[in-house]
């Protein structure tokens, strides 16, 4: 299969099991959305642990207590908690693990100390802070189970692997704190630690592997995984399933490694359909197929936007290096900036409106000119709520492409989309036609087309 | 307490429980953050209605049935599930809670008409789509369980109310698609159902109230807390929390209606002690502040912004309205276009580096003058992981405000900061640094300072 690459080897569902315990009012209550029990569950896939569950808590002991409880009682291996951990009252995971581990709590004195150093030094940055307050938290995060493997503390909060007290059932409690940054860089550490690797013993290894289609109702891909089983494709060894994601549709599967072949009919099969649609047959996304072609074709880029407000600037510099293609971009709001800024011509907005192709495609123009870059994008639409009128409803996008390569003829594409959603639902999918612009017109530059 | 206004009346956990349940193993498996269970917990709470867990699960309907099972034991009255609703076979959470409540299913011949129609009115977008396969689709979305209240589908999905069948015990589930904007769509038909009602009748409702916190280490806000205490504010019919969120400390609180004095009284404490950080008594976010500072002072906005890439215009771009005083931003990646689109002196570029106190501040007043704003930021740093320096680490960020009333004094404020985090958090904290350095010279000159 043609860039059908190997696959990352994700890890399986065969033996072994985890849950994930993600604790915090401020989460259950939607104040704070969790990024610890999706991030948490994909390094579990990569050691061949499944997680059956990720479950969401208030602070509370009694919940915490219940929801290790019941997660235990569902055969798992291990639990991963995250947060509760700070230097608060109503930080109380810890002693709810021991308990639940059947084990007492102490001070650890070396712990105190080192937490105490880290104290110390950021109460040079906060003058005014209280230091008997601070020590008093201090204490608390340094008092932990008996015979818990200590993870060093990347803030103040140490981590914790507690495996049940001896002569005790159940699963080992991996304790970590709640800011991602805090858990992630913990997270290694705990993973090699003893009591985590027996608990994990024996975790087959499955693989997975992903691919990405755009242009393509979801309900298609359902049609298409039926005909090739028809047709004699064995789906039988795969596990798959296919989700909407940022107006594309995301494929993936786990599978065994012998049935490997399967997986690798089904994405011929798939491509042999959607051959247009099907425009990462390896999972790649098209943040990477564009960071790459940028890269391989020397070019550079820059946008003008208007409805996406810096978005489409801000994605396409997500990346670590990005600054070896991307320029800069011009975010154009008002009327006045989308002339002063990318060169707009004022009589062409009066005629035909600041969202219409006629702008669009001098916003792509005008980012390359006035950027000096090879590829330009414009974007202008309307993403509600307010603003629609008559004949342009809100969710209606106007984008453009611009390629000047150096010593090569300009070449404009521009494409009305009708954006499904809400106000930051159009944004974002506005950037993902964007994107899709950009590759076909690298693409296609690189073919000679 | 000034700037104490009449909170959100949202609602407690005195008497009614409900659970969540999403569905997905592309959300358990962490392929894509779950963005429903938070929004459905708000909901809930201002119903009145406590969340005492949220579960993710996949979609297999063996994991589905035990989440169902577990949290219907906690003595919850209602449970909400979303996702697995979609026209493919792995989408089976409407059979598995009918079984859950004792209840057959049966196709619903109008219901299969409505969604038929707009199956086909879709058609037109997907020529080359297969009409059978949609239709089987159609079938297998249009089977729901009997005596069920249906939900209008907003896209092809119907979301269901399903109480227990007659002589069962257990909760009424609300059985709600998976994509965000379809949930939400549906949220209000779904509560104001008679089962859901019926379900939650007798809901207390609490009051809830935040207050947010910048430049204060959460260490220091427990300790005021405790001195709040010692103090004689009575906190014991108050449930508070404080989280860290985008570099600022949230502060919130649930209480009965009796208790509001209590709850005013620790405001005012907290104002009395931390007068400069206690910026939002009354829970506003600074984007909101900021908004209403320019609206009230007629004055207009624009950004020239480096490593945060565009995520500062998008912030201020996010709120519908946003055009009234957002004029445009510049994102100058390169050092070329610091100077080109910002008129950042080249010399200074290379006698101070990129990442410098004087570029933020011609980068600040650049965007005022190039744009015409009457406020310019400039944010220049190293978001990382590559780019440091001996002396310019990851996480140096520079920023500047310029403040160019009509026809007054250009008034420039720049400040270094160093923050922590990987890329994605330091991009994010500097907008909010950003944005408090609006609100400070905005408020400033508002009191003619």
């Amino acid at each position: 299969v043609p860039g059908l690459s190997d696959p990352a080897v994700f890890v399986g569902r065969e033996g072994v099991r985890a849950g994930v315990v993600v604790t915090g009012t401020e989460v259950l209550s939607g104040a704070v959305a969790d990024r610890n029990g999706p991030w948490l569950s994909e390094r579990l896939a990569r050691l061949g642990v499944e997680v059956v569950a990720i479950e969401i808590v208030g602070d509370r002991p009694a919940e915490i207590r219940c929801a290790l409880e019941q997660i235990g009682a569902r055969g798992v291996s291990l639990i991963v908690t995250s947060g509760g951990l700070g230097p608060t009252a109503d930080d109380l995971t810890a002693a709810v693990v021991a308990e639940y581990c059947g084990r007492r709590q102490t001070l650890d004195g070396t712990l105190e100390a080192r937490i105490q150093a880290i104290v110390e030094a950021s109460l040079a940055r906060w003058p005014g802070a209280d230091r008997e307050a601070l020590l008093a938290g201090v204490r608390k995060q340094a008092t932990v189970p008996d015979g818990a493997t200590v993870l060093a503390p990347r803030g103040t909060a140490p981590g914790l692997v507690v495996a049940p007290a001896p002569g005790r059932a159940g699963p080992t409690v991996v304790v970590l704190p709640g800011p991602p940054s805090e858990l992630q860089a913990m997270w290694e550490e705990a993973a090699a630690s003893e009591p985590f690797r027996r608990a994990i013993a024996g975790a087959a290894v499955l693989e997975r592997a992903s691919a990405r289609l755009y242009g393509l109702p979801e309900a298609e891909i359902a049609r298409t995984l039926r005909e090739a089983s028809a047709a004699g494709v064995d789906l039988s060894g795969l596990e798959i399933t296919t989700c909407l994601r940022r107006g594309e549709i995301e494929l993936s599967a786990r599978f065994e490694p012998a049935r490997r072949a399967d997986y690798e009919a089904l994405i011929a099969f798939i491509a042999g359909r959607h051959r247009e649609q099907l425009f990462s047959p390896d999972g790649a996304t098209i943040d990477e197929q564009v960071a790459s072609m940028l890269l391989a074709a020397r070019a550079t880029i820059a946008v003008a936007e208007s409805c996406t407000g810096g978005l489409l600037a801000a994605r396409l510099t997500d990346r670590p290096g990005s600054s070896a293609y991307f320029i800069g971009g011009l975010v154009v709001y008002a009327n006045a900036a989308k002339s002063e800024l990318a060169g707009v011509d004022p009589a062409l907005i009066r005629a035909h409106g600041a969202v219409s192709e006629p702008v669009a495609r001098e916003l792509a123009a005008g980012a390359c000119a006035r950027l000096g870059a090879t590829v330009g994008v414009g974007v202008t639409g309307i993403a509600g709520p307010g603003g629609a009128t008559q004949d342009k409803p809100v969710g209606l996008v106007w984008l453009a492409v611009a390629h000047a390569p150096p010593g090569g003829a300009l070449r404009l594409r521009s494409e009305r989309v009708q954006l499904a959603g809400d106000r930051p639902a159009i944004r974002e999918r506005a950037t993902t036609v964007a994107l899709h612009m950009v590759a076909e017109i690298l693409r296609s530059a690189a073919a000679g087309v």
